[in-house]
């Protein structure tokens, strides 16, 4: 259990045990600077509208970044390295009951991925401006896919 | 380089180094069973009517299905064991030119891990029965999440 207020456990909630295994080895590819300092400076989720935000993506794998365009809608992957990975259970603000973690998008999960669409502003040489995150700052990037695959019926 | 049929190498695709660090570890959850054996067998990307498929969750995990609603849209976060790690730009069939990973959705990516919408049939005591996977059979789980949190705004 951790102490902070942000991520302290509350009323209602379930503690696991936390994974003990690497059945999969993740690289961090990156990272993403937003204007998010902490966790209570996040928004609860990102807006097309927000702040503009850098994808920044280490050197060896830039050419990876061919063929993105500005104005496309884009996944972002990345690891929530604050969250809890313990809690089964969680019980959010404003909600009348408990819920398990697989029924909330809460970063507090056994596996930190969090997932979000966001817009590209501009494709630069070390990476991407997009809207639409909600993270803090310097969170690991791990993945960027379009919404759509090129080869998709529309 | 691998040489089975659907992984090797194809003309204009450019081949990076694999990624050699452990910069965070993923633990499985469980597994996905799909009537697709092989990655040959795999519909292109899943779809809603597509065939039901079961989301097998191990049992210290089972608590945090509590609160999963049938009918409701989910999302499905798995590791693609398969695919290649290293391909920094490919070349899918039916496309004039090569490609940025990143500007694909393709399997083969430094990290791969594929998100996929889906459809909740039934929700049991082990995990839950869902539409609209395009994954081989026996995939390992990453994370469950509804689409929309619970308390996002409508």
């Amino acid at each position: 259990m951790q102490t902070t207020t942000w991520s302290a456990t509350r009323p209602g909630e379930i503690e696991g045990g936390k994974p003990d295994r690497a059945d999969a080895a993740i690289t961090f590819i990156g990272r993403i600077r937003t204007p998010f300092a902490t966790p209570s400076d996040c928004p609860h989720r990102g807006k097309p509208d927000g702040p503009v935000c850098r994808i920044e993506v280490d050197e060896p794998w830039r050419p990876a970044l061919h063929g993105i365009e500005a104005g496309s809608t884009m996944q972002v992957l990345y690891w929530m390295h604050l969250a809890r990975r313990d809690l089964l259970v969680q019980a959010p603000k404003g909600r009348p009951a408990p819920l398990g973690t697989f029924a909330l998008r809460s970063p507090n999960r056994p596996n930190p991925i969090a997932s979000s669409e966001v817009v590209v502003v501009e494709v630069t040489a070390e990476g991407v401006l997009v809207r639409g995150l909600d993270c803090v700052d310097g969170t690991p990037l791990v993945d960027l896919k379009p919404v759509r695959g090129v080869t998709d019926v529309p």
